[in-house]
C-alpha cells in the first residue's frame, strides 16, 4: 500500500446550507476505477471522463465505481445525481468526521467507516463511504491506496461466491477486508505493550512513560473507533432493507462477530495499558522507598556520629577529656558502638534485608 | 457577534405559582424582529409596538418572530397570549437553568437549548427557546447577538430550499446553525490541549496545572450540556407531531449524527485532559524521585567522609595517628576510596545512568 | 422556618408483624391542621380532638389534612382507618428510611419524600409523607415548619389554579414547593465550593481538605436523595392512576424536569467537588517537590564544601598545605568555585527558574 | 441466637452428574421441626423420624418444615421425593455458593437466599433455601439458630395475619423476616465507620487503616450479597406464578422496598469507607509534608552556618582573620544574620504559618 | 490431563474469503474418537479412516464425534460436508480468537466456548468447538486432553439420564462438564490472593506487588472468558431453536445460574486484587512517612548542635568563651538541653509514639 497522507478536514462554515460538499483545495482530485461483473461478465477500466458511466449502469449485474480522492465537488455532485443520492449523505462524504454509521434512504444504503493502517508506527485513519443500490456499490475513499486488492483479485479470478452474488455480497466482502484489516493494527500495539512490559520489569524512564502514554491514548482512539463499527455492522446485519438479501446477512453476522472480537481486543489492550501504567507508578513509589532508606540509614548513621567528633574538636581550654591517656580511643569506641547499634537496629526493623529475586513476573 | 454579558439567573421564590415569570429587572428589554416569508412573500422588520404582531399571523407561509431580551414579563405574556402557549412553557423561557429539551404542547413544540460562544478564551452559553407552530417560529434569546445570520441570509436571498418549506423545516435550520457553531467552540479547547501537551512535556509548572483543570473543568461542562443536546434532537429526529414533517424529520436526523458527533468530541477531549493530568502527576513523581536520587547521592557521599575529617579534627593529645608522617596522605587515601566506592556503588545500583532521549512523545 | 430537630429513628424489631408502626416516644405528638375549600368554600383550622375529622370527609372540594409529628401511634392509626390507608403505606410513614416513592393502593395513592432545609450550615432532610384520595390530600411531617406556606397562602388568597383545581393539584403544588426548595440548598453548597477554591487557589490547609471532604459527602448524599425524587416524579408524571386527571399530568411533568435539574446540578456540584480535590492534592504534590529542591540544593552546595572545610580542620602534623603562604585562599577560591558551579548546574537543570506568574486560575 | 460455625463448602467434582447432591461429611445433620396450622389448626413438633412426615402433607392448610443441617443426603433426597421437587433445585440446596435467587418450577417454587448475622465481630453468612408448594413451605438452613422466632412466635400467638393466609403469606413472613435482620449487621458496619472516622481525625496508624481495608471489604461483600437479594424479592413481587396470590404480591412489594433500602445503605456506607480511605491518605500526604518541611527549615538553616564555622576551624597558618580582635564576633554576627535571614524567609514563604485550628469537621 | 500446550494462533490474511479454514502446520493433526449410543446401543471407538464415519451417522439415537488437533483443513472440510455445516461456522472452528457465543443455523447449532486449566500455576485456555444436530454433538478441541471423562465416563455405565436423552442433554453435560472445571481454576486464585495478602500484612517487597500485578491480570482476563460464557448461557438456555427440547432447558439454565456464579467470583477476587493492591500502595506510603521521620529526628536534633560545636572549633585568636573555667561544660549543657528539648517536642508531635499493635486484620 502507497504512503498515505493525512488530509486536512476542510472548514465548514457554521449555518452553511445542508447538504453543501465543504471541500479543501488540496485534497486530492478524484480518480475513478470501475469494477463491473456478473456470472459472464467482466469489465475494469479506469474512467477519465466522467460521463463514460452513464451508460453502464444497469448494465452489469454488479457495478463497483470507486472514487479516490474527494477534492473535486462537482465530481461528487455528478454521481450523486447520476446515482440518486440524496444531498445529506453526499455531505456526509465529504465531512471527514464521521463516525461509522448505516443510513437508509430507501433507494440506497448509505454507510460510512474507518479504514485504519500503521504507517511509520503511526496510526492512520482514512474514511471509506459506501453507497449500496440495486445493482451498484460506490465507494468514496480520502486518497489512492487501500486494503480492497484482495477482494479485486478474487473478482478477477471468479473465485469465491462474490460473481454469483449481487450488489450486497460485494459490499460486505468490502466491509469483511476492511475490518479484517483492523487486526494487524490491533496486534501492532500488543507488540508494543509486551515491549513496554519488558522495559518497566527492567530500567523504566521517562521515556518509557512517554512512549505508554502515546499507546493508550492510540488505544483510546481505536476503542473510540470501533466502538460504532460494532454498531454499524449490527445494524447492517439486522438490516431490513430490501436491498440485502437474507442469504447475506448470514455473512454480516459473521463481520458483526469480528467487530465485536474487535472491540474485545482493543479493550483488553487498553486494560493492559492501564495496569502497566499502575505497575510503572508503584515501581517509581518503590524506588523511591529505597532511596529514601539509603539517605536515612546513612544520615542517621553518621550524623550523630560528626556531632561527637565536633565536640572533642572545640577549642576549650578546660576540656578535661583531652587530656587522658585513653580518651581518643574510648570517643572511638564509643563512635564505633553507637553506629554499629544503629545498624543493627536498621537490620532489626527490616530495612536492610536483600532484595527478593523477583523470579515471579507479571505475563 | 457582538460582545455578550453573562445574565444574573432571576431568583425564583421556592413555592412561586407556577407559570410565574421570574424576570431580572437587570436583563436587556425584549427587542422583537420579524421576518416573514413565503415562496412569493417576504417581509422583515424591527417591531417597535408589539401590537404590530396581531395582524401577521396566519398570513405568511412562515413567520418568524425572533425576541432578544427578556427583561419585560409583560411582553413574554403577550407573546404567550398571541401564540397561544402553554403558561408552564414561558415560564421554562425566563427559566434560564433548563437543559436542552422538547416538550410537545399538541398545537406548538416547545424546544430549548443551549447557544455556546467563546468570548476572551471563555466560554458563554445562552439559552434559546423555540416555539414551532403551524405556520410561525418564535424564538427566545438572553441577549442580542447570534449565530443565525447565515439563515437569515438564505431566506432574504432565497437560497436553499428554506424557502419552499414551512416553519418545520426554518426550525431545523435554526437549530442546525446552532448545533454547527457549537464545532468551533470545542476545536478552541483542541487548540489549547495541545499547547498544554506541549508544556507539559517541555516544562510544566502549577499554572500549567492551574490551566489544565480550567479546560477539563469547562469540557466537563460541555459534555453536560451536550448530553441533554442530543436527547433533544434525538426527540425532535424521532417526533410524532404533526408540526414536523417526513422530509424535515430526514433533515433533524442529520443534525441528531451531528449532535452525536460533538458528544464524542468532548468526551474524547476530556480524556485527553484526563490523561494528560496523569502524564503530568507522574511526571511529577519522577521528577522528585530525581531530586531525591541527587540528594541521596551527594549526601551519601561526603556525610561519612566528613565523619573522618572530624575525628581528626578532634583535639585529644594522645592521637597517634596525627603524629605519624604519612598519616594525613593514608587518611585522605581512604576517604577517596571510600568516596568513590559509593560513586560506582551508585552507578552500579543503577541510580547514575545518563537520560535516555526522550525522542518518542505521546501524540 | 422554626428550628428543626434531628429524629431519633425508631429502633424496629426485626420480625415485626408487618404493619406495625414503630413510633419512637421522643418524637413531637402529632399536630393536626386543616384546610379545607373549593370554589366557593373555605376552612382553615387546627384540630385539638381527632374525632373532628369524622365529619368534614367528603364535605369540601378539596380536604388537606397536615399532621407535624409522629410521636403517637394511635393517632396515625386512627387516620389511617377514617382514610382507608393500607397498613403498609402507614408502616411506611413512620419508619423514617424511606426512599422517594409512589406506591398506588388503588383508591389512594401514597408517596414519600424528602424535604431539605439548610440549618446552621448544616444540611436538614425530612421526611414527608402524602396520601392522594378522590377529594382529600393527607401530608404527614416529622416536625413542625415547613416549606409549603406559598401554597396555603394561594388557597387562602385563592389565588392561581390551585382553587379551581382537585386534590390531584393540590399534591402537584405541595411536590412542587418541596422540590423547589431544595435549589436553594443546593445553591449553597455552590457558594461553599467557590469559597473551598478560593482556599485552595490561595494557602490550602488540612482544615480546608476536612471542609471539602464534608462538603463532598453532602453532595453525595444529595445525589443519592435526589436521584428517587427524579423516579417518584417520573412515576407521577407518567401515572395512569384515575386520582390523577390529564390536565395535572402536564404540570407534573414540569415538576420531573426540576427534578432532573437538581440532579444534575448536583452531580455537577459533586464533579466540581472531585476536582477540587484533586487540584488540592496536586498543589500538595508539588508544594512537596518545591520544599524537596530547597533542601537538596542547600544541601548539596554546602555538605561537600563543609567536607573540605573538615579536611583542613584535622590536626595531622604533617599537613604540607596548611603552611603554604596562599593555602587558605586557594581553598577559599576552591570552594567558591565549587559552590557557584553547582549552583549554575541547578538554574541550567531548571530547579531555580522562577515561579511564572499564576495569572490563569481555573473557573 | 446460638453460636455459629462457618461450614466447609463441600468440593464438587467437576464434571458430576447434574443433580447430585454434594454433601461433606463435617457438616450438622439434618434436624427437623415442623409448624403446621389453620385458622382453627395448630400443630408444632420436632421429627425424629423423617416418615412421620408422609402422612402430613395436605391435612393442614399450610405446613412448615424447616430442616437445620444439610449433613445427610438421604434425608433431603427423601424429602425431596416427597414434595415432589426437581432434582436440580436439592443440588442447588446442598451448593452453598448460590446467590439469592427465586426458579419457578411450577408446581413449587425455589427461593434461596442468605441469611446475615454478625458474631464476634465478623461477618456470617448462611444459606437459607425455601420451596414453596400449594399448602407447604419447606424451608433448609446451614446450621441450627435463625432469625425467624418471631414469625413462630406469631403462628402460635395466632398474631397478625399469618394464621388466616395461606402458605405464600408464611414465605412472605420467612423472607420478610431474614430481611430485616439484614438492617442490624448493616448499622454495626455504621458505627464502626464512625468510629475510623474519630480515629482518623485523630491519630491515625497502620491498624487503623488494616481496619478500614477490613471494613470497606466487608462492604463490599455485602453489597454483592445484596445486589441479588433484590432481584429476588422483585422477581417474587412480580411472580406470575399461581402459588402466590394478589394480596400477597403487595406484601412481597414492600419486601422489594425494603432490600432496595438495604442496597442504598450498603452503597452508601461503601462510599463513606472510600472517602475515609482518601481523607486517610490525604492527611498522610500532608503529615508528610510538614515533616518535609521541618526538615529542610533545620537542615537549610544550619548547614550553611555550619559551613562558615567549618572554614574558621581550618589550621592554615596564614589566616589574617582569624588574628583580628573582632574577627569571632564579626562571624557570629554573620551567622546570626544568615541563619534570621533564612527564617523569615520560610516565614514569608509560608512555611511557618501556625496551623489552623480544624474547628470544622467532616460529617 | 496430559500437559497441553498453547497453538500458535493461525495468521489470517486480511481479506481472506469468508469460509477459508485458517490452519497452522505446527498444530497437532485431528484424532477422532466416537462414541454412539442410545438406550439399547454403545458404540466407542477410535476413527482412523474418516470414511468410517459415512455410515454411522442417523444410525443412533445419539452420534458423539469428537476431534482433538485441528492442523488439517481438509478433515475438518470433509466433516463440514458430512454433517451440512455452515462455511463461516467451520471458518469459527479455526480461528482461535472466538468469544464464547452460540450460532444458530437452523439444521444445526455451533456453540464455541474455552476450557479452562491451570498448568504450573499458568491459566491455560482451549477454544472448544461444538455442532449439535438432530441426533448428533460434534466436537472440536485444539489438542488432546480434557475434562469430559466423566460425561463418557457416564454414558459408557449407563449412568444417569444422558443414555435416555437425546443429543441436546449430551451437548448440556458436554457444557456443563467444562463450566464445572472453570471453578478450581477461580479457586487456585483464591488461594493466591490470600497468600499474597499474608505477604503484603507481612514483608511485601517488589517481588509480591508483580506476583499481584500478574493475578489481577490473570483475573480480568478470566472475567474477559467469563462474560459471553454468560450471554452463551442464557442464549442457549432461553433458545427456541427445535434442536433443544424443553427438559434440557430446564438443566441448561442451571448451567447459567452457574455461569452467573463464575462472573460473580472473578468479579469478587479481582476486587479484592484491587484492594490488596491499594493496601500495599498505602503500607509504602506509611512506611515512607515512618522513614521520613526519623530522619528529621536524627538529622534536626543533631545538625543544630553540630553547628553549635563547629562554632566552638573555630580558631580565632580571641574567643573569650574558650577561656573561662566551665565554657566547655555550660556548652555540653546547652547542647544537652537543645538536644532533648528538641526530642520532646517530637514526643509532643505524636512523632514518636509507638507503634501500636495491629492485632486486628482485614479479613
Amino acid at each position: 500500500m502507497k504512503k498515505k497522507i493525512r488530509l486536512k478536514r476542510a472548514t465548514r462554515k457554521p449555518g452553511m446550507m445542508p447538504g453543501t460538499l465543504t471541500v479543501d483545495p488540496t485534497w486530492p482530485k478524484p480518480a475513478i476505477q470501475i469494477l463491473a461483473y456478473g456470472p459472464d461478465q467482466y469489465l475494469e477500466k479506469r474512467i477519465a471522463d466522467i460521463h463514460e458511466l452513464d451508460g453502464l449502469i444497469g448494465k452489469y449485474q454488479v457495478l463497483w465505481v470507486n472514487v479516490d480522492g474527494l477534492g473535486d465537488a462537482s465530481t461528487i455532485q455528478y454521481l450523486g445525481q447520476l446515482f440518486k443520492l440524496h444531498p445529506l449523505a453526499l455531505e456526509d462524504v465529504t465531512s471527514l468526521r464521521q463516525r461509522s454509521k448505516v443510513d437508509d434512504y430507501e433507494t440506497n444504503l448509505y454507510t460510512a467507516m474507518k479504514m485504519l493502517s500503521m504507517q511509520d508506527e503511526k496510526l492512520f485513519a482514512e474514511q471509506v463511504s459506501f453507497f449500496l443500490g440495486p445493482n451498484f456499490v460506490l465507494t468514496f475513499q480520502e486518497v489512492e491506496g487501500d486494503c480492497l486488492d484482495p477482494v479485486r483479485e478474487r473478482i478477477r479470478k471468479k473465485g469465491g461466491m462474490v460473481c454469483n452474488m449481487n450488489a450486497d455480497y460485494l459490499l460486505y466482502s468490502l466491509i469483511d477486508a476492511i475490518i479484517d484489516a483492523y487486526f494487524p493494527v490491533l496486534e501492532a500495539y500488543d507488540v508494543r505493550l509486551e515491549d513496554l512490559e519488558e522495559e518497566i520489569l527492567g530500567k523504566p524512564d521517562q521515556a518509557t512513560m512517554n512512549l505508554l502514554f502515546s499507546v493508550k491514548h492510540d488505544l483510546t482512539s481505536l476503542r473510540r473507533t470501533l466502538w460504532p463499527v460494532r454498531e454499524m455492522a449490527g445494524a447492517l446485519a439486522h438490516s431490513e432493507s430490501p436491498l440485502i438479501s437474507p442469504p447475506t446477512l448470514v455473512y454480516l453476522r459473521d463481520c458483526q462477530d469480528h467487530a465485536v472480537q474487535l472491540l474485545e481486543l482493543a479493550e483488553s489492550y487498553r486494560e493492559t495499558g492501564s495496569s502497566l501504567m499502575d505497575f510503572y507508578l508503584s515501581s517509581i513509589s518503590n524506588r523511591m522507598n529505597e532511596i529514601m532508606k539509603v539517605l536515612t540509614i546513612i544520615a542517621t548513621i553518621f550524623i550523630p556520629l560528626t556531632f561527637i567528633a565536633g565536640v572533642y574538636g572545640m577549642n576549650f581550654e578546660n576540656m578535661p577529656e583531652l587530656h587522658t591517656r585513653d580518651g581518643y580511643f574510648v570517643v572511638i569506641g564509643i563512635m564505633a558502638f553507637l553506629g554499629f547499634g544503629m545498624f543493627f537496629w536498621f537490620i532489626h526493623k527490616g530495612w536492610l534485608t536483600p532484595k527478593r529475586k523477583t523470579h515471579r513476573r507479571p505475563q
